[in-house]
């Protein structure tokens, strides 16, 4: 990639002039390489790093805060997963741990046993995992919590696409950008084709199992 | 299920007593069957309407008027179909069809068409189906669009799940409480699995294929 002007930064990362002056005086994106006094010329890594603060700002909603603690932490040379663990603690925020979901926290144990994932126990997705149990089984719906082994082999699946989709990134900050928009968009893809397949299932279902109105 | 008082359909439905006589003045639940002047007793129906409008109400945070439309539609006695329908439609609320999304809607069409789903193309789940595809077009997340068929075939084992696990219920208000509560609290646990499940394969991943932080 060539170098580019501010202007073309702007047009290409999609983020205003003054915003990216802006994260220029915060620290949160490098100098250019100066070419006059009042010049200076930007990077492929100018760009990836403004597409991933946007992703953060203007996708995930983050506070500045919370940016620049992802930034400075990525700068720090971390691993791809303690990069990733970052950025997933930060788009999921405290679940505040809650001392009567026992029984939800021994159903979650049990699935990651069985299904044998390397993952965070104590993660705020792990804590997020527990509540959702915890909030079903407060409803009733001992139904949904029954299926917890489907659904878990269900969002291994998806797991499993979504780092697919993320490895094809190339480099630290467009691997962190898929995760964040990977996250937010690819949530709202699933949650809506969940839905059109639910219609589809229902309807197989409608003369059968499903009871009817009287 | 024995008839019971006003002050245990409170404890057993979770709702206040003020809430439930708010509730039998605007016509959302049916009165009880009176015993004295000033006494009534209600049963299983009463519970389970209650139990729909809580799910509606605080779980779903839709407003009184639209789950008025959705107790009426209920009592015109729908297909559990049309339930399904108008619950969905209500969960997911108007999504603007965009005609610049042609691209995105030939892409769930074909998605659609792959797996032989009998869905509403005109439904809202359809059109936010097309919206999420468009907008992952829009920030460059191709990787994820070609993914879009393993998207649909774990989204399909999802949407099995779920009407396998709403067909235990044994009416329409319950059946319906299931769409309700299962799409918004199965989608925080489905949402907190994934999360898990990333940490796993991107654990295996690491020292492969995705890029290190140099």
């Amino acid at each position: 990639m060539q170098e580019m002007r501010m202007a073309e930064l702007a047009e290409r990362s999609g983020l205003g002039v003054p915003t990216i002056k802006y994260y220029l005086r915060e620290g949160l994106l490098e100098p250019g390489r100066r070419t006059h006094v009042n010049q200076a010329v930007y990077g492929a890594a100018h760009l990836e790093r403004l597409r991933l603060i946007r992703a953060l700002s203007k996708v995930a909603g983050l506070p500045l805060s919370t940016i620049r603690d992802v930034v400075l932490e990525i700068d720090a040379g971390p691993t791809v997963l303690d990069a990733m663990a970052l950025t997933q603690d930060a788009l999921v925020g405290d679940v505040a741990p809650d001392s009567s979901d026992e029984d939800a926290a021994a159903l979650v144990h049990r699935v990651v046993r069985t299904r044998a994932w390397t993952c965070q126990v104590g993660s705020p997705a792990y804590q997020a995992a527990v509540r959702a149990v915890a909030d079903l089984g407060d409803e009733d719906l001992g139904a949904v919590i029954e299926h917890l082994d489907d659904y878990a082999r269900a969002a291994d699946d998806v797991a499993r696409i979504d780092v697919q989709a993320i490895a094809a990134a190339t480099s630290l900050d467009e691997t962190i950008r898929g995760v964040v928009l990977g996250t937010i968009y690819r949530r709202s893809l699933l949650d809506a084709l969940v839905l059109l397949a639910q219609q589809h299932h229902a309807s197989e279902l409608a003369a059968g199992s499903i009871p009817s109105a009287e």
